[in-house]
């Protein structure tokens, strides 16, 4: 027993196996080249002598060869690992996680080029396959996997998620940095509500801070939020630096059931100085979704490729448009048209100076060819105080929302308004002036034409990988009612 | 008037400039090339007709010539531009916001490569330099700078900071990805008290969803709080993929004014499977710290010497000490006897069993010669449920503090106790059996030896800058009674 500590050892004392002869060796595990999965199928030499670890996927026992499938998230494909049957035991079960020893050899099947001859395998954790709630070779649903949130990154398609997520995170975070945007770490907590109309959350310190008339004392007796938008923050940041960005997480409180919508999400958020037209915030849109998007296919490629096998059939093809395509731009005004032109019947109101809904966006999606879709030039009334006025008629701010097929609003964004007496008029207008005295501060002193946007990255996750719920593609979703762990 | 719209144009209509003839061109500001602030530093070719944009920072007028330094945030360095003093007006302020044309030139004096001859400049945003807090060529003070949150990134320093806060977050990034960690987002709204201790902030709706008796109600009527820490989402990822990180804000709800402590604050998280040492941590952390450190030393070179220069005088010889040497490690047993032993007199006890108190600390630190140290197998009493129990006498966890010079704990980690029976046991003792039954459960399908750590970002800035003053090292700090925007 070499490694009685941490579990079973069991060594293979006998060495024939498909005509290769194994002199056997008693390594010290702890010597060892350690590899990790996706390393050890990339293999080209063979005969090396090496250890790996991961998690069992599937058991197989014949009458004189074993068979296990070995993964430790490192890709999706996992480690054929073949054993003399004497090496099998009770634990190697279903989930149980192993340290395994022995060589790496070209594989007789087609399936894989390379599989490890074991020599020791060590069941590290057990795992009682009756009670796990996962089962061998089972797809589970989605549904069904999301109760189990400290569980389902033991799924396939869950690990998958969790790797595209990460590598997509890391690729957005070089998209800004080649293009030379300073990263701002935008607070969490704060004292603002940026849109004027989203549900928020309030933060109470717990403790003892709270005052003694039973009333909830707020942050150290400060009223303060959880974020909805690192904006005006971003804002800040714009005055000193051309291009900023952010990439955290942010909050609605909507007492909502959506496919859409998560109490907390994450969101991409990007403030470009010295600009004065919309055009810019399209360019950098575009070119952010594009480029993350090639980037997660050529290093996810397995993974986005289990998605649009298994749980979006047919989406392959829709990524392909809207990758290869230009992305569309139309005004609010002629998507109006557009709505009115057509002969579906639409649920709400597509008047001139109503805000388009769910199905509006859906039918312009569809009638652009499905490729993504830029509308700009909302009317002024539906945008918030920030909004830059167009001084048109009819009158329109400029601001954009680009709608991806699908899914729907994915990015919404406006040119600001960095003139301070129009601003101003419209916040006192509103009886904002004295909550936003420090923004027109921002105008006052050395203010540049600016404009920004946010993209919910949970959504460009739904839309790349075609995942109809969103609470599918974050590891823990908060949504009405539900904080689990 | 080309820019009419925006601001005042001026056209330089005279060329005679220190013996350099330039034609007449009344270019479109739109087609030329426009060039970052540090672009137009690096020039190495002269002669060639661009345009620069950013915010003045010193404006001096002589008889014939103007001589402005412009900033963009690009650099620590400002571009010079000199124009004929016909290209003055009243607008060119301190902190105003300018669009220049002209050309590169060889700069005649010592301090600068190049220089811009200017064209046209025009002024975008105006700055009145009487109502601007800051004042030109003046070197205000981080506390007076710190009272306009929303300015302050138009400092050097500030500026400087942010920089190298975006370039240390980027460096950590690009450690964690070479090293095949996946990056988790863990998430800020959570159920469950990681360390049972730290003061925690809850989480109210807000809006409609209070309830009618006037008792707040929670995440809609579930009881959420802002998390202290990743580490137990981590654990849960670390039952797939054996290398996973999180970066983000993690919350205390500490009523104290201090500077070392934020309510909000960053840290980065790792947490590592298959693992049954502390000396695994051990290399990662040393490896994270210095990996960084020469990444933003390189890369923010100007910029951390700003601080080396004005802020910490001395703390760059304090700072090669750190990353030149091996860091130390000594157990909490050895910690002890070396407090006991030295002539100091401590405020606190240094009896074993009794925390290390700061004084403690700070004298183990410059003991063992300044040089990081890692202080390994505190009291099992000291440490939190999931600590890893090393049944020893006397009574230890495996659990490691970093400590470093000037800081103190910079970071703190431990393996975790991966054995059901003694996790349970523990958990039970304590009452908290239910509230972790999912965590026990991770012990129970496939559980592995794994450990992990989290390092405060914010005072790891602090300890490579020597900034004293937490709240000067992140954009938008939010303390006891304090969260400004």
């Amino acid at each position: 027993m070499l490694f009685g500590k941490l579990g079973c050892v069991l060594l293979r004392r006998t060495c024939p196996y498909r005509g290769i002869v194994t002199i056997y060796r008693c390594h010290s595990q702890k010597s060892l080249k350690k590899l990790r999965i996706c390393e050890a199928l990339s293999q080209k030499e063979t005969g090396e002598y090496v250890r790996i670890q991961g998690w069992i996927r599937s058991v197989r026992s014949q009458k004189e060869l074993l068979f296990l499938h070995v993964n430790d998230g490192s890709s999706l494909e996992s480690l054929q690992v073949v054993a003399s049957s004497e090496l099998d035991n009770r634990h190697l079960t279903f989930g149980c996680a192993v340290d395994i020893s022995g060589n790496i050899v070209k594989s007789p099947h087609k399936k894989q080029n390379v599989e490890l001859q074991a020599n020791q395998i060590q069941v590290v954790g057990e795992c009682n396959p009756v009670d796990f709630p996962f089962k061998v070779k089972e797809r589970h649903g989605l549904e069904y996997v999301r109760q189990f949130p400290h569980l389902r990154c033991r799924t396939n398609t869950f690990a998958s998620l969790l790797r595209i997520r990460s590598e997509a995170t890391a690729a957005i975070q070089a998209y800004f940095k080649e293009n030379h945007f300073v990263q701002i770490h935008t607070p969490v907590i704060s004292s603002n509500d940026c849109e004027g109309a989203g549900e928020l959350f309030q933060v109470e310190s717990a403790g003892r801070d709270r005052s003694t008339d039973g009333e909830s004392s707020g942050f150290f007796s400060v009223p303060a939020y959880l974020t909805v938008s690192g904006q005006l923050h971003l804002e800040v940041m714009a005055g000193a630096f051309p291009r900023v960005y952010t990439f955290g997480p942010t909050f609605r409180a909507e007492n909502s059931q959506s496919r859409r919508h998560l109490a907390e999400f994450y969101m991409v958020e990007a403030e470009l100085s010295f600009t004065d037209s919309l055009e810019d915030l399209l360019v950098v849109m575009e070119n952010l979704f594009k480029s993350t998007t090639d980037c997660i296919l050529s290093r996810c490629a397995d993974d986005i490729a289990l998605f649009h096998k298994y749980v979006a059939p047919g989406h392959k093809e829709r990524l392909d448009l809207m990758v290869k395509n230009r992305f569309k731009v139309i005004t609010y005004t002629e998507a109006i048209d557009v709505l009115n032109r057509s002969s579906e019947k639409f649920e709400f109101s597509t008047e001139w100076g109503c805000d388009l809904q769910t199905e509006h966006e859906k039918y312009l999606v569809k009638h652009c060819g499905n490729v993504p879709l830029f509308v700009i030039n909302y009317p002024y009334d539906l945008k918030p105080f920030y909004a830059r006025d167009n001084e048109d008629q009819p009158h329109t701010a400029a601001a954009v929302d680009l709608l991806v097929p699908g899914v729907g609003e994915l990015c919404g964004g406006t040119l600001r308004e960095e003139r301070l007496e129009l601003l101003h008029a419209r916040l006192e207008r509103m009886g904002l002036e004295d909550a936003y005295q420090w923004y027109l501060e921002l105008r006052q002193f050395g203010s540049v034409p600016h404009g920004g946007f946010g993209m919910g990255f949970e959504r460009y996750l739904q839309c790349v990988l075609g995942v109809e719920n969103i609470k599918d593609v974050i590891p823990f979703p908060r949504f009405s009612h539900s904080c689990l762990l």
